[in-house]
């Protein structure tokens, strides 16, 4: 079956989906996006999607390209269209087209919208999951506004290839005073030996993550403790677990970092609880 | 007229020249671009352009799309198609067309190559020059590799926006030691009370700006001294002169620093004096 995208008001197979040289994603990286998960033909959590959404496009003045319910139904639209009943579907917004100029273009111009999604493998995650990856740790050399969901992701694609070409899946960035602030497409975290639950702050130079806000209201439901501060790499060698989480992952047990195993370097028993209690608190629409 | 794009092989009307949504330069910020003038319908210093090119590509491990021969014959074939005697060329190459995943693409993906031209108004340019523009200062929050010319400009972008708000037409960068590193697409300079012509090196946290380089050839064939090292905005303020550096402007003066005029608030004869000699040194092919 061949993939189909939605671009600019018109649903198209994805190898003909283009836009155009001028669009200011492709020129500037001028633009915003979202990865939502899609179960059992539900998007998971798209209200709180939208929200960061309509945030991050507000933080660059771009205006949403159409009326909410109208964005919703397109995403709703291309996830039927290409028949997942697990996987992904991705939103992306830019400034739209114009002749190249830094600033943004003196006459309004309609922004671009992209929406795609695919299948991922559900047995192939679990069984990712119940192995658990490896994490790298490496220096922070975003820009300081990562709280914006924008497609500027080069340091984020050199992270990543940094972390595949060590053997792992994910890398964590370090700040200058020396905490883990995220990884490069998830937020991070770890438990210690007395069971606490941390991750750092999300207003403390990361993305709010939807998982990471989600994740929070099982843990109190659970009624397991949340240490909501940053954490060094020397802390997360010791923890009794660590993982991360993303709209595409959940909640990913990682097992080592920089090479050395957390704990004994299975997944732990919080990780995978969290991971199979995640979508109590999900909204599905 | 209409304009004519180069785009992955094919010469196309810019209103049809697209690329798909899958470009990792349209999801990743993951490319490069070089700007180079036209003049008199010849490219100016095209090979330093391109020697810029392939440093920045090594730099994200991305392949030269063709023979360097065949890329300058297309940067004159579009210089040529659209009649551009005086303007800029436009060459973006990105690392091509994947499905969406951070890391590298783990089978070779051709990289995509886009080319466009056009022409600017010379008279216009030259009474900017002779008017003289103004700059505003903002807190550097790029990442630190600037060094490589990708288009993951967004912080470019709010920062040219900013200056565009506050009737300025550039914003320099001031980093966290308190110096300006340089322009939102310009290198930055001063010219002391005692003559002296002074920037940043370019192996400190800026662009090797190839206006720059030649720039320096210039400045030494006329005998002028040149200094090689960081200033502050307050050292920019009571400064003789200023002038910006950038392939579509060669050398134009600036007039205010934060609404503060430099010196008398008109175009000094330093930087007058540069801007008339720039060509001197300069490769027209």
């Amino acid at each position: 079956m061949s993939r189909i995208a939605y671009v600019n008001g018109r649903y198209r197979d994805i190898r003909d989906a283009s836009v155009n040289i001028e669009d200011r994603g492709y020129q500037f990286s001028d633009g915003v996006y979202e990865v939502c998960e899609v179960r059992g033909g539900k998007i998971v959590d798209l209200p709180r999607h939208m929200t960061r959404l309509q945030r991050s496009l507000r933080e660059l003045q771009i205006a949403m390209p159409m009326q909410l319910t109208s964005l919703e139904a397109v995403i709703h639209e291309v996830t039927r269209r290409n028949r997942v009943t697990y996987g992904i579907v991705y939103l992306q917004v830019t400034r739209g087209v114009a002749r190249r100029d830094h600033a943004f273009p003196a006459q309004a111009v309609r922004p671009a919208v992209v929406v795609t999604a695919r299948s991922l493998n559900f047995d192939k995650n679990q069984e990712t999951a119940a192995r658990g990856i490896g994490v790298i740790t490496i220096p922070e050399n975003r820009w300081p506004r990562v709280d914006i969901k924008s497609v500027a992701l080069l340091p984020n694609v050199l992270a990543k290839q940094q972390a595949r070409e060590k053997g792992a899946y994910e890398a964590w960035f370090v700040d200058s005073d020396g905490h883990v602030t995220e990884g490069a497409s998830s937020n991070a975290w770890i438990v210690t030996g007395d069971g606490k639950v941390v991750t750092r702050s999300a207003d403390q130079g990361i993305l709010a993550g939807v998982t990471r806000a989600v994740l929070r209201d099982v843990i109190a439901s659970l009624q397991m403790s949340l240490e909501e501060r940053p954490f060094t790499p020397a802390e997360a060698y010791g923890a009794a677990e660590a993982f991360v989480t993303a709209s595409s992952q959940i909640v990913m047990p990682v097992v080592t970092i920089d090479s050395r195993p957390v704990a004994d370097g299975k997944p732990g028993p919080v990780a995978t609880r969290l991971r199979e209690q995640f979508h109590r608190f999900s909204a599905f629409s």
